[in-house]
């Protein structure tokens, strides 16, 4: 009763998806996401009432969740990916907070039950796609300057490069953003080489799958598109082929004991 | 034939392994992990050959994964959270680096094909506990300076402070290692409030879970151990009470749009 399950289903492949997730749609009469993620999750959604806002309205689907379980509907918020990360989890709390300090009118949402569960983020399907690329210190940004302003995007930028960290670029590019990852690419040529593994994942784990291996230095937006994870290499990470086989890996340091 | 999984099994419940690291493991005759993470595992295990290195001997282990499946055992090469996060994925493919370089002496690794399969790491364990820590921009960094240099870890640790990221410590301490989180801290201070919200999470989603709740300005080594994550929000992560129930959040900045 009062149960809001706030859920991530992975990059694509129902494979990854955890067991307490599914478990927890189970047991949810109504679900709330985009559309596309909905299909994906075919098979599991019989009987279930979806409510299917589209891109851009993530306020509503956060509200609309709350407003379900706080309705006594058990209520699955689900994204793709990692909803803890870059995704719908934050909202809730967001909106949960503005209750809390008076500045909303749903003292119901107080009573919700509210469970995160984690799922496996684009960067983590990436880098296992071409080996071991997160094998060492690494943060993420993402480049969508609708929500933060782009001089605490640039700064990240800088403050990757200085760090030397691998780095997922989150949100890269979209029909309206099309300059902010050539940008990205041109901070971090100042502080690691052009050729430096680039990894470009588009579709992970889904049938359409293509993963192009690159560098820092070819990297270019045109190649990019909102289905698309870049990760991009430290000062260390290395680019290997094994006949046909292409691999990416950054190393830990264990090599000074081999 | 000739098969090699290399993979991560989350942070403990078996409620967050993914079905296709499971599936694996069901066609792996032999197994390679640190027995810890063998003895999570214990009813998927009848019937398999255990191969049980103690920590420490990482290499060991990873040159068995490597020779098991050259002989044609189909070989699970096991960790716990993200085996491509601070863990064994990396190793794996500097030992194929060294033998691709001449650097080692065994051409049959080269036949062996290896498929990493991600996992859910502590990291996103312990957001998802807490709520939405990692809802913004975020690094990862290890404080252990067995393998890297303290004064790249030092540079990591102020970037991540001139970038405000939030952040999460992998091995935060050990029995032999103890000022390196207190250091940490004390650098991160430089650049963000004391207030700034801490999440402590021991053992997360194992029976034994410990969670506590507490501020940059408290944060001590004395209170986290080698089975424990840490996570320092960002300059605007909130912590907020609900009754009896906390939550950590890190806002995209939708509150503009509220």
């Amino acid at each position: 009763m009062n149960k809001l399950f706030v859920m991530g289903m992975g990059p694509g492949d129902l494979g990854l998806v955890a067991p307490n997730a599914t478990k927890a749609l189970a047991v949810c009469s109504d679900w709330v996401a985009y559309g596309y993620y909905l299909d994906l999750l075919g098979e599991l959604s019989a009987g279930k009432t979806f409510h299917d806002l589209p891109l851009g309205e993530e306020i509503g689907r956060a509200r609309l969740a709350l407003d379900l379980a706080a309705q006594g509907k058990n209520t699955a918020l689900i994204s793709s990916g990692d909803i803890g990360i870059y995704a719908m989890a934050t909202l809730v709390f967001e909106l949960l907070d503005m209750q809390l300090q008076g500045k909303e009118n749903h003292p119901e949402w107080l009573g919700v039950d509210i469970e995160v569960i984690p799922g496996i983020s684009a960067m983590q399907a990436g880098a296992s796609r071409v080996g071991a690329m997160l094998g060492h210190d690494f943060c993420t940004i993402s480049l969508s300057d609708l929500l933060t302003p782009w001089e605490t995007i640039d700064k990240r930028l800088h403050a990757c490069g200085a760090g030397d960290f691998v780095v997922s670029f989150y949100n890269p590019v979209s029909k309206k953003r099309d300059w902010q990852l050539n940008h990205a690419r041109d901070v971090l040529l100042q502080y690691r080489p052009a050729s430096t593994p680039v990894m470009i994942g588009r579709q992970l784990t889904r049938p359409e799958e293509e993963i192009t291996f690159t560098t820092l230095g070819e990297l270019d937006a045109k190649d990019v598109d909102m289905f698309t994870m870049v990760s991009v290499g430290n000062s260390d990470t290395k680019h290997i082929v094994n006949g046909e086989k292409h691999w990416m890996y950054t190393p830990r340091g264990y090599s000074k004991k081999l």
